[in-house]
This record gives structure tokens, C-alpha cells and sequence, in this order.
């Protein structure tokens, strides 16, 4: 088995490297990641200019690529130029903090691993949630990899996301279990610090937190919160499929 | 009506000034946008450092204020910091190119729309397809008004973004018509271009075009080629509602 492994911390990011240890287990195992933290990077991708790229030691046994991009450029350009073939796999992780609720939207781990799914490479993103404490990476990467052969035995979808996120454990404490669920999309409460440059000029700070402790029953962010493994299959078709079929909608067509 | 107008082209696009002059027609009109060209910025946002902003005339009527910032940054810091009230409509754009298909991921342009649509907003975003030629942007934006009154008079539905794209014309020449259609998820034929800089170190460039001539019927890029204004209704629920069904995902529960 060929196995991509991405992030969007960078190619020097704790999660990463205890992902790649875990991830040996199945196969081969090739590095290409961000050369420099990429968080909230979105779905971007470079367009207008090149895109370097540098040989990086991970550990003793691994050298990876680290390419100055985005994510999803790590992923289209792994898969065109940098891999001998097509892989079986592509894992993008371990995320520091949660990839739950409306943060997929931003997140370049999540990107990643929809790049991915729409060149054709089934995809899982592995997150973990953040406390005040030190993250436990290696124990977060025994958790995952528990999830990644489950997903594999039930045999790998092409074309779908498996979104994953571990809660902030630390050896040798368990989560409570897994929980298949679907995405909650309330919205961050956005708050803007404003200050004044020694000029006068203004600037804003975006102070807000993503809350695990307001939400709805029955989603990834409730389900995190209780102490559970969440698994979200996502998708890259935004098409609104009921709107489709809405009367104020369909009307558009002339 | 108070009408929040960004882009991804920057505060100085033409696109945006024309969106701008048809805009007012409906009533205030107030303009936050990228500083700088965010084009394929994806859904992006500024967690780690300040926004900075600043007063830019956009036209004799309008001064606007620019964001050092991604498109999403804008949305968020306008209905949060800059506009007297939340905004009745966002409308993103015209972008300098067409968000049809897999683009629609990539785009800032949506992700602005996206953006608003989740902080519960009626979003529109709008994009030109480009060809060799000149763009119209004057002639674009009259024909975008088409389909925006007739959104409006359907009823503006929030939580939902249409994405409206027109084809590459020059006054006189109309549309054959608008299609209400979903997105293409036909993925990019990505290539690269290596290269070695004059130290020897290699990098790449992107050298991928998204084509409009190849593709199934009944999307987005398919009525776009032939010639027709395209709306798709998008979301921002990126979960894959189909899977959380399915025996291979239901099974992961445990």
C-alpha cells in the first residue's frame, strides 16, 4: 500500500511525524507537506506563481518534500509529479486542534484531503482537539490509527472524505467510543478586537474561539465535546441538491 | 436595501466597480474588499494576525474600505465591525473568470458568498468566464442584474448562495438563457511544469486550464460553454449525507 501523508502545519509539525510512524504499519509511507504552517489556509491553491520545493528529513527513516504552498498543492503536485504512482491512500495530519463544525470550511488539512477524493484517491483527515495541556500526539496517533483500519477492512470509498478528530487525551485515557456524524454548521460567534496603529490607522484582531460546549445534539461538534472519536464523511459537490428543486429556484431557469 | 458588495480581485477590480454601478440600483451599496488579488484564495481566514484596513474611492459616490485579507475576512469583519447593520444581501464579485465545476472550491469569490450564507446572509456570487478578448464588464453586470432581480423577487433564501456565472460576451450579444444546474465535479487535468532555478534547486509551475469543452451535460460548465448564464444553488454542509447511510461508515460506529 502507497500511502500520501500531508498536513497543513507543515512538514515539521509534531502531528505529522507521529501520523508517519503509525501510518508504516500499512505500507509505504511518502512525505509531502508545507514547508511553512498553512492553518486556515481554506481550499487555496497556487496559480500565478511556482511552486518550490526542498528534500526534508522527518525522522531517520523517511525524507519527504516540503513544498512552499498550500496544502492542496502538496496533494495535486505529489500526485502528478513527486510519487512513483497514484496512491492507494492520502492522510492529512494529525491536525493540531479540531477539524469539527464550520471549521472544515476552513481548514487545509480538511482541503487536502478533498483534493484528494476529487483526483480520485480515497482521503481521511485526522484532527486532533486542543486543551491547555501538552497534546499527547503519539497516543492521538494510536487512537487514529484504530479508526484508519476500520475504515480500511470496510474497504475505501473512493471520492469520499473521512474526516476524523481524537479529543484532547493523553495516555493512557480512552476515548468514550466512536460516533458517525454529520457536520454542524453553526456558525463561529466572530469577534473583532479593533486597535490603532502608532499612526492612527486602525487594525482588527479576530479574537473569536470556536465553543465545543453551545451546541446541537447528534453532530461532530457535540459528539468531540462528550469525548468521542468523530467520523464525518465529507464531500466536494457544494451543489444545494434540495434547492435544486426548489420552486424559487427553479423558476430561474428561461 | 443595504447590500455588502466584496470580491477576490481586490478593491480596484473592474469587476467590482461595475457590480458596484448596477448594485445601487437596489439600494446602499457598501464596498469591503481584499487589498490585494486573493484569486484561488480558497476559504481562507486570518486567525494569526491583524487585519489591517484602509479607506479606498472605488468610484465619484463610493469610498470602500480594503482588507489586508482573504475574502471570507471580509464578510466576517464587514457584518461584524464595519457596516451599520447586518447587510440585507452579500453579493461577491464580478470575478475576472468563471467559478464553474471544481473551481467553485478553489474560489474566494464563493467563499465570500459562503461565508455570508453561514453568518446568515443571502449571498449571490458572481463570476464572468473569460475568453481572449476584452472583458465587458459593464455588459456582464447588466445581465447579472437579470438574474440578482430575479433572485431578489423569488425571495432571498438564507443559508443558501447562488452562484451565478455568465459567459464570455460583449454588448450586444445575450445570453441564449439562464440554466439553474449543479456544479461539475469533473476534476482539473492537473500539470506541472519542472524546472531548476539557476542554483539547480527545482520548482514547479501549475500550467493546468480548466476546460470547458470536455465535460458531461446538465452542470454548470456543460450550459456555460453553450452559451448560457448558469445558477447554482451551493451549501456549506460539507457532509455527505448519502455515506452517513451507507453500511461501510455506518459500521465505524462503535
Amino acid at each position: 500500500m502507497l500511502i500520501l501523508l500531508t498536513n497543513d502545519d507543515g512538514i515539521r509539525a509534531p502531528g505529522l511525524l507521529a501520523a508517519l510512524r503509525v501510518l508504516r504499519r500499512l505500507g509505504e509511507v511518502q512525505v509531502v507537506a508545507p514547508e511553512t504552517v498553512q492553518s486556515a489556509a481554506g481550499h487555496g491553491i497556487t496559480i500565478n506563481g511556482p511552486l518550490r520545493t526542498y528534500p526534508v528529513p522527518v525522522d531517520d527513516e523517511t525524507t519527504g518534500t516540503s513544498v512552499e504552498g498550500r496544502p492542496a498543492d502538496c496533494v495535486k503536485l505529489a500526485i502528478q509529479k513527486i510519487l512513483p504512482q497514484k496512491p492507494d491512500l492520502v492522510v492529512s495530519g494529525i491536525n493540531s486542534g479540531a477539524n469539527v463544525g464550520i471549521n472544515v470550511i476552513y481548514s487545509g488539512t480538511v482541503a487536502a484531503a478533498i483534493e484528494a477524493a476529487f483526483l480520485g484517491v480515497p482521503a481521511i483527515a485526522l484532527s486532533l482537539l486542543m486543551d491547555r495541556g501538552v497534546p499527547d500526539y503519539e497516543h492521538a496517533a494510536e487512537i487514529f490509527f484504530e479508526s484508519i483500519q476500520r475504515i480500511i477492512s470496510n474497504g475505501l470509498i473512493t471520492g469520499c472524505v473521512m474526516n476524523v478528530n481524537v479529543p484532547a487525551l493523553r495516555a493512557p485515557d480512552r476515548p468514550k467510543g466512536v460516533r458517525v456524524v454529520p457536520q454542524c454548521v453553526r456558525p463561529w460567534s466572530d469577534q473583532y478586537d479593533k486597535r490603532l496603529d502608532p499612526r492612527g490607522n486602525p487594525y482588527y484582531w479576530n479574537t473569536a474561539t470556536f465553543d465545543l460546549h453551545k451546541d446541537d445534539q447528534h453532530t461532530d461538534v457535540a459528539a468531540l465535546r462528550d469525548g468521542y472519536v468523530t467520523i464525518t464523511p465529507l464531500m466536494f459537490d457544494l451543489t444545494d441538491s434540495k434547492m435544486l428543486d426548489d420552486s424559487r429556484v427553479k423558476s430561474l431557469n428561461g
